[in-house]
């Protein structure tokens, strides 16, 4: 009889999944899918599904949010299901040490810090009960997704025994979102903040936001573009922003915003903005009381300030220091903290560009306030697909150094090419400084372990706007939570994160997992080769930078022509930042500087960042130079290929709307991999006067073909 | 035991429901819900549900998606159920004369022309059949969609006797889309056309964009802002109109462009653009061509010339007739059409703005083309509120008349201000222009009755975007389809339109129709109370038009500000255009012009848009004529005010999402509302020297607190 019912009830779930609206699976969702479980895997699991139990639920708002997630998430993997009943008499027990029953559970909540968390099997007269436990609400808002991934990547419910803590305080999004809602560098439609409509209607979206935030432990958002506009410091902003923030703070995520160093000025209400003068600290000390009145947990204050145009203490002849020191002193009465952005480079001065925020800042370590955090690139240019580590990692042992992050693709073919970048994060994070010895990686001045610092966090550049899928692309939400795993954990590695979201994002299936993995692991590699292989970078178009523009030497600063970049010429290629050239690799530490210095241990990946060298010397490939070259322009072609191919395997495993769109993007990023490998060769063969390789293929046109290609509406570009 | 089942069943979908992801109504599915009916209608429904006979599915595409839509609308309306199960004998059968079973049938579809359609119910040998008929298979979509359309407003299955045919053949949608993706006068995101991604991925976006317009009969869309940019009619622009015009056609929607006059000159392709020189001809007809090769079925042009500073033939001395029939020889041999925008006025014309459309084309009747249509405002200012209708109509029987409406509501607030348009298009089609005797309505100028014209339509401009629920809010969906609906056939009163959309937008229960259509009835005149009440009109702010600025003088041109609209002094207020001012009365027939005219005749809408009255004049109502614009301003807010109670009533019955959109949106609207009231009333009393009539709340503050709002970031405005 049961069997019949079962049959009965799956032909009805049938009929009903025909007759539902169809609703394409459009990626809204994003890791946070919950589709049913593996059968033996559901089974288990299933008993849990209905005892959720959680005894600040009433009292307290971060708690009902874990409870009501964990009852969503595990109804989901466990499906439609008679097993699925009540009465089971197991419990998913979730709490801080205020619940009596997590209090009597005796747990090593000590340690766990502000947002760590345990999970825990634990059997009980035959019961078993799956325990989430923190010291505070919101780390078992993160014990909570923590449990629910871990579930959908095989965890046994009946051996948990796991713990948790972040290894950086601040785990931050910054919205490069303008007040007009474009976004600065985004591909994903507008800014997800209704401006206009804010602060009387706040878009359910706000909350959906919040939640994936929280789900990879995402605890802070810059709501407004570095590049800032007076205005959102004024009363009506500021009511719209605290209106976000409402929203955000029960899933643990504060609310900061970007200020522009002439705000008090523009508004007319100061004469200066030297940050010496009182009328200035008294302005903004004022500033920060009216914001801490309408936002109480306001997170403080990211700067842009004399960079790419940008007003700032240097106008006044004041130091960074000088001007961040007086705006952390506005804010921390409140507790509020101020992060100074370090990419700074002048519109005047001659110096190598990656060298001029080294030589900024470094003098300047040990002179900011406790309450301030520079915020440093990961390289020392600008987001590029690859860059050496930023040399101020490692210089600068008395200041707290954030490490800044682009997630949205600026430079890696907007939303429409695949590239997986934890890879390059990892990267960045695993270089060793040598600051103090072997062993001092940029992970560990970042998580504050190397100085013990307190203040410790990263930062990335959101790829998010109100496009239904988020970031544009199916895999670009691949980037928001390897970027979130990574701020959590940087220890975690891009294959691991990877695997992690694969599984909840298509299907734990190891026949998808697989291939998609691989797919994601060669990405990043595959834009390198095709865009700016063996360590060239800033060659992409001007403005926009969509496509090549290697030829680019007419734009007015030196520093904006990729032909400053690359230094091409008959001879050879590539920039000396050697002792014979501008010496930057002298801002490393000695062992690292003779690395990067040395044209035998530098390695290919850094060659032509460091190096100019002559397109005829051997490579430890055997081929020469030129021909290396326009060997990684076809690998990174034939890596896109690649991905074609893995892709279409998936086809059967793949829902039609995602499998669709993720096939069209890739034909664009293989055409459009071709057009960047076609037009650099032409390019550089022309500068070299060198001939193809034997046997490579010849761009399709002629270079003059590439150099009339222009996008004039291309996105991003406000 | 089936009992005992049911509840079981009953059961197992409450679990689901609350296993679902929680998917709440943000409105993407538009009236296109298709919910459970009323038990009754359910039942008597249920048997046709899984038994829809498309003989020409496999060879139409056409066919194929008005067959999966009566399928998929019946799934809905009948619900899952197990009554619905196969093998009733009961059918719905649709087709062309194509299909045997409808030939026949013997219907009289020789008078359906190209987009009518038959509905019939058909007794058979004891089985029922509801027959969909039409001669082209974009007739049997039309008609798939109105039967879908009457189950939900309560038809019989077993009495259909209907026969449509639209009353004008172009329903044209014009979008505002800019080529970067932002909307002119948008307020419902970016631009649907991700022009970017495109011609390589149609976001599947375009289809149900596609679906929503066929279902209310809309067969047209220009694609691109009127005020166009000459790239649009570059190649790579035209392959992405192509790419949407693959996806809009099986919806039997051809795509139109909006043309730069100057694109040939801007292009560098030709030395002028006087459309007289042989040059610019063979050009237009050499890109017509171009265009047709990718767009086999593609529409025609829209323009915009010699209007707001964009180019037209009248830089080179030339008429609209020249530029117009120019422009229709490129594309008469492709069966093109050209829809020439009769909206001008002049930069350095002194005439009265409202007579200067008249004067410029009435002179032109009879020197058009065969395929060029004028494309007239409903009023001659600029989408008023409320204007009266525009004079061309009925003024040039020689030459085909679209009529022109704006669904976007860039002068009645934006998306958040609820406001059915239906009534403000019905007064302008209604009303009589006398043309030829009593009873020459615009509505029979446009469709063509009057003068027997072939080429007729209606456009409207869109109010569509990125937003989730596509229009920015519940509501605005309405104007949208009542578009459609007034588009298809202007006989239908407003309410009815509003009844339908009610009861399939939220539910066909009277509880929730009767008090949504209430709040719709009354909404326009809430606006044009609270804004410009009594004729007055185009006193918004500058740029963007969101908010009061009738104090505006500062503006370049006269015709720019709002103080040439409302000349209000000490003495009165009120536009003359009686014999003794601009006389533009004499533009309209004479009956009509004797009534404008008739300062006891004219009527209290339209009095200060034809008089200029003294203040202290005594209004019907007996009130002073300053007392009476107080009362209209108080009677616009309490409007809103009732619009709040009933909304407020209908807690119970409408989901969470969209109620608490619409309440947030409604306290805007009030908050707003008593904003304009607050704004004009100190003006107006500033500049009468009246003191306010009594027992009438003072504004909330002094006229420079409102003076001094600003609004820089306001959407739309590009």
């Amino acid at each position: 009889m049961r069997r019949w019912w079962r049959i009965w009830a799956s032909a009805l779930l049938a009929a009903m999944a025909m007759h539902a609206p169809v609703q394409a699976e459009d990626g809204y969702d994003l890791w946070l899918r919950y589709q049913p479980l593996p059968e033996a895997q559901r089974v288990a699991v299933a008993p849990y599904a209905h005892s959720v139990v959680a005894e600040e639920r009433g009292s307290d708002g971060t708690i009902a949010i874990a409870a009501g997630e964990i009852e969503r998430g595990l109804a989901g993997l466990v499906g439609p299901s008679d097993e699925a009943a009540p009465g089971s008499g197991h419990v998913v027990l979730i709490g801080t040490a205020a619940a009596p029953s997590i209090a009597a559970l005796d747990l090593p909540l000590t340690t766990l810090g502000e947002d760590g968390f345990v999970i825990r099997s634990v059997a009980r007269g035959g019961k078993h009960m799956i325990v989430v436990a923190a010291n505070r609400p919101v780390g078992v808002l993160y014990g909570a997704f923590a449990l629910l991934r871990r579930l959908q990547t095989g965890a046994d419910v009946t051996a948990f025994d796991l713990r948790e803590t972040p290894r950086v305080a601040l785990r931050l999004l910054n919205h490069w979102d303008n007040l007009d809602r474009t976004v600065e560098r985004g591909y994903a439609g507008q800014s997800i903040w209704d401006w206009w409509k804010l602060p009387d209607y706040a878009d359910p979206r706000y909350t959906d936001y919040a939640r994936a935030n929280a789900s990879i432990g995402i605890n802070g958002a810059v709501l407004n573009n570095v590049n800032a506009r007076p205005d959102s410091l004024t009363g009506p902003w500021i009511a719209k922003a605290a209106k976000v923030a409402d929203v955000l703070r029960p899933y643990g995520i504060k609310v900061y915003l970007s200020a522009r160093w002439s705000a008090p000025v523009e508004l007319n209400e100061t004469a200066t903005a030297d940050p010496l003068d009182p009328a200035v600290a008294t302005w903004w000390k004022a500033k920060a009381n009216e914001i801490y009145r309408a936002i109480p947990d306001f997170g403080g204050f990211l700067v842009k300030a004399n960079s790419e145009g940008q007003p700032g203490p240097q106008d006044y002849k004041r130091s960074h220091a000088d001007g961040a020191n007086m705006l952390a002193a506005a804010v921390a009465p409140h507790g509020g903290i101020v992060m100074w952005r370090a990419f700074v480079y002048s519109q005047v001065d001659p110096e190598d560009r990656a060298k001029q925020a080294y030589s900024e800042f470094k003098p300047l370590d040990g002179a900011f306030a406790d309450n301030v955090v520079l915020q440093v690139k990961n390289g020392p240019i600008d987001f590029q697909p690859r860059e050496p580590f930023h040399p101020l990692f490692g210089a600068m042992p008395k200041t707290p150094l954030m490490i800044e992050f682009q997630i949205t693709k600026e430079y890696l073919g907007f939303a429409t090419h695949l590239a997986y970048l934890a890879p390059m994060w990892e990267e960045a994070l695993g270089a060793d400084t040598y600051a103090k010895g072997k062993g001092s990686t940029v992970a560990k001045v970042v998580d504050g372990s190397l100085e013990r610092h307190r203040l410790t966090g990263m930062a990335g550049v959101a790829n998010i706007g109100s496009d239904r899928n988020w970031s544009g692309s199916t895999f670009d939400q691949a980037n928001w939570y390897a970027f979130g795993r990574l701020a959590w954990d940087h220890a975690l590695s891009s294959e691991a994160i990877a695997r992690e979201w694969a599984a909840q994002t298509f299907a734990p299936d190891p026949a998808v997992v697989d291939p998609v993995v691989a797919m994601m692991l060669e990405s990043r590699q595959a834009v390198v080769d095709y865009m700016t292989p063996l360590g060239l970078a800033h060659l992409m178009a001007t403005g926009h930078h969509y496509g090549p523009g290697p030829w680019v030497s007419d734009l007015a600063r030196p520093e904006w022509n990729p032909v400053y970049y690359h230094r091409a010429d008959r001879e050879g290629i590539g920039f000396d930042r050697t002792a014979s050239g501008s010496n930057a690799v002298a801002q490393y530490a000695p062992p690292v500087a003779r690395r990067f210095a040395d044209r035998s241990r530098v390695g290919d990946d850094y060659l032509l960042w460091f190096h100019h060298v002559g397109w005829d010397e051997r490579m430890a490939s055997g081929r020469s130079l030129w021909a290396e070259l326009v060997h990684r322009y076809d690998r990174g072609v034939a890596s896109v290929a690649d991905m074609q191919a893995r892709w279409a395997a998936l086809e059967p495993r793949i829902d039609d709307a995602r499998f669709e769109q993720v096939t069209r993007f890739l034909a664009i990023q293989r055409q459009e991999a071709t057009w960047w490998r076609d037009a650099s060769i032409a390019y550089f063969a022309d500068v070299s006067k060198r001939p193809l390789p034997e046997g490579v293929r010849p761009p399709a046109h002629d270079l003059d073909h590439y150099k009339a290609i222009s996008h004039p509406f291309a996105p991003g570009h406000h």
